[in-house]
């Protein structure tokens, strides 16, 4: 019998393989691959998929979609202070997917994989009967025990969250067909916000040396906070206006107020929320602004139970739904 | 607002949760987990997704597709003599899926978990228009160095295959209706071996001190062990009569001959096919026979390309179909 390579394998050889450039991915053509974690360090697990008419739209460029899965998990490694080392990528296609939606989505994970220093280590492709389906699992490293949790917040911090917060929900919003009167470069502001992430790796360093606890923002700031003062036993109070919105976002809440309760618990945001002792906050601004990436300090941890997001008259604030959930 | 958990965390705390026993998976409240690697060993990675109506039956037990789901990254990490440290799960729910479907998946994950060693770590769940599609990311390790791979055969070297080769994809056809007028015993049997791998992970560190190339047998035989004779740059004689069959497996091939091209190439075997230097062979044979796993000589590797299976009397088989491919 020739040795003839199957479809499936030249398709690898032809897409991923010019991805998998660290040694121990031996090309992808080897079953699993190795590597060698660093010296003195934990390894940080994560994985996280998306899904065609889920978390994207079909009609989305494939390398936006690569990037998106890439980010959506880089965002988590950021948030506990991980350094990215590469990824597995797990992708189940449609029968209809060929040729130029691959070249685009290798494309996007190739230029992501040299953004953020994480190659990719080995795959698996599927034909599927369903839709586009892309699992990515990331791993990074930290120093032995330094990961930053979510619990460990304590009474007397204070909360910083990275970026804008709900440009994404906004945006979806714009994706769906809301308008607000917006000019387009806001219009293009908020779009490009949802289809495309911008994890905050850069702040990893930073929030590592200076954070009790942290988290990434991908399922609404309100929601997503509350899971962390319920696992590290706290309360908070957040004053809604020191939440930093962007300006686009600033545009659409002047032209309908209601939709700041959007923006606070809206998904996809791919932000950094992390508390940081008083006596470090000075020196955890400069860290940030050391590394490029805009914080807001926008409350205060205290003891107790639940969030509170307080208006300018010092009102809390009620959401009628606090988190994105798929269940 | 209320600190109350998300149906989305609900589903994760009632059914997940119990299974993340390590710390570093920190119950799965956190966005990452942590695991610190064993002294002086490389990690090892894999990741393979089922995709139901493609790799297993709707219908079939979601304990079995759990089961499923680890085994065939199971099997992988045993060919190339790792040993396992967990893993991660990416799971996509239709939305007709429940509790029972649930309690009876995270009972598959958590026996199969214990058995072979392999907490999982952490996980995402989404709801999917298309089929239940089960990603898993695996992790294991080998001391530095030492991962056997596909390429590294040797002119000499001895093929040895464990347990019985063809009998899930004979199973696959009793699945779908084929008779051949088998006992209910054999029927069972075949079908079992389809629904339910049996990896050999036991057979992992023999592997790793004999072995110079390994692969899990998952696409058929025939072409699992032409790519491994491609990237070892080598080719191979393997005796068909050899090749070790079941009880169930002889009986499908004493009523159709023609079935012994699709035990040799079908899919689904998770088996062990590996090359021995011949001085190794009966250490090899006594380490695998104290692991309590069968593994049969099945040929030689040659100099030169491709691989030729030959029948008893010298002659050499052609296939159609050398292995299964996705695309």
């Amino acid at each position: 019998m020739a040795n003839e390579p199957s479809d499936e394998d030249k398709l690898i050889a032809r897409y991923f393989a010019p991805l998998a450039v660290h040694p121990g991915a031996l090309g992808l053509s080897d079953d699993a691959a190795f590597i060698k974690p660093p010296a003195g360090c934990d390894l940080v697990l994560k994985t996280d998929a998306i899904i065609g008419g889920v978390h994207f739209f079909p009609d989305d460029a494939a390398q936006n979609v690569a990037c998106k899965a890439l980010r959506v998990n880089l965002s988590d490694l950021a948030a506990k202070g991980a350094k990215p080392l590469g990824f597995l990528l797990s992708l189940a296609l449609p029968g209809d997917v060929g040729e130029r939606w691959l070249t685009s989505f290798a494309e996007g994970l190739r230029s992501d994989a040299v953004l953020f220093g994480c190659p990719l280590f080995g795959g698996d492709t599927d034909r599927t009967p369903g839709p586009i389906t892309v699992s990515v699992a990331m791993f990074g490293s930290v120093p032995e025990g330094t990961m930053v949790r979510r619990a460990g917040a304590k009474s007397g911090d204070r909360i910083f969250v990275s970026g804008t917060i709900g440009d994404a929900a906004l945006g979806l919003a714009v994706r769906k067909g809301q308008n607000w009167k917006l000019g387009e470069r806001h219009r293009q502001h908020l779009l490009g916000r949802y289809l495309l992430p911008q994890p905050r790796n850069a702040l990893a360093e930073a929030v590592r040396t200076h954070a009790c606890a942290s988290m990434d923002v991908s399922d609404g700031l309100a929601g997503d906070f509350a899971k962390l003062c319920r696992v590290s036993k706290v309360s908070a109070a957040i004053e809604a206006a020191k939440v930093p919105l962007s300006d686009a976002a600033k545009a659409v809440v002047a032209s309908d107020p209601e939709m700041l309760a959007t923006a606070l618990t809206g998904g996809d945001d791919y932000e950094i929320v992390c508390t940081v002792p008083p006596h470090k906050a000075d020196s955890f601004r400069a860290a940030a602004q050391a590394a490029k990436v805009a914080v807001t300090d926008i409350g205060v941890v205290e003891a107790g139970e639940g969030v509170t997001f307080l208006s300018a008259n010092g009102a809390p604030l009620a959401f009628k739904h606090a988190a994105f959930s798929h269940f």
